[in-house]
């Protein structure tokens, strides 16, 4: 598809020119690696400029993780906005499910996402660092729920867990389950696991 | 303390270098803060080298994390040795609790590292990159004694959560409860919650 640009002002308003940008880049990293693309290389496939580029993202490494705050935020408000009646892992894991829409029809991204990141120690590092701030983030929530640590703490984690064994199923599954579905099944095989001391 | 040093042909043995060096740079790390100190100054505290230094330890970072490895290496092995009958859960809370003698007198510097390492963004992505390794290594140890996936990695997860909190009450808590007493009171509570849905 043609780079679409029109003229506001002085400047230019680029139609979903961060989504054009990371669709691009994901193509260059899974084709030639991502320490091998540079900047310019997505922009130009993308029919952009690098000053566009830097408009939407820090650097190259930020296109993967660009969608990490937004999931946060996210999953802080389904968190604090669950009924006072749900258990704490039951509100988490409403919380957890309640996140696939947001990834819906993002599959084959998330699922070539996923393969840059395995490939490369760095991103696995900065996943694992995102994955445990999505951790802190609830925990505080519960806190503030009334719920004390380290069942805070613990509840967090068991649903940082579950996130991460249901996402890693899903973008693999070639019988493309959804998501939710994913975390109910990750959740339950927790609940078995732990129980079988 | 005066430094003991013995000529043993061309070069000196000196005594507990790490050990020394270790304390030396946690002191130096709890007065002045990790990012003010150097290596000089470690070794001149420990009365031996920077050569000295550099011979045990890669970085002031490493410092921090040298016992990593043979925390793995232990863990590996008590997973990996305990009875075919136990099941997943329960061995990977046994080999854990079986760490106990590992850190026992060594709480108050635990406690001191753990601060260290609270105060530095680096140093605790450091840490989760340690903690995720462990999972990952105990993941395996599970998969060669014939426990599929997810459930593996599951269980590995749920055991790394319960370590983590355990650790964090065994160096905080006033009154010094031993290690293998909060590891199983941390996996009683993953229980409980994981079980409140």
């Amino acid at each position: 598809m043609a780079a679409i640009t029109y003229d506001v002002g002085m400047s230019r308003w680029e139609p979903d020119a961060p989504g054009r940008l990371a669709r691009a880049a994901l193509d260059l990293y899974v084709g030639r690696g991502f320490e091998q693309t540079t900047v310019a290389e997505i922009a130009q496939r993308a029919g952009l400029t690098e000053r566009t580029f830097f408009r939407h993202f820090a650097d190259k490494r930020e296109v993967l993780f660009a969608g990490s705050r937004a999931l946060q935020d996210f999953l802080v408000d389904a968190l604090a906005s669950a009924p006072e009646s749900a258990t704490p892992i039951g509100a988490v894991v409403a919380a957890l499910e309640a996140t696939g829409p947001l990834f819906q029809e993002r599959r084959e991204f998330a699922r070539q996402r996923q393969a840059v990141i395995a490939a490369n120690a760095e991103l696995r590092e900065r996943e694992l660092i995102k994955l445990a701030s999505l951790g802190s983030a609830m925990a505080d929530v519960l806190r503030k729920r009334g719920v004390a640590d380290p069942a805070a703490s613990l509840t967090a984690e068991a649903g940082i867990a579950v996130f991460k064994i249901a996402f890693e199923r899903w973008v693999s599954d070639a019988g493309e389950p959804d998501l939710p579905q994913c975390i109910r099944q990750s959740f339950a095989e927790l609940k078995s696991v732990t129980a079988g001391s």
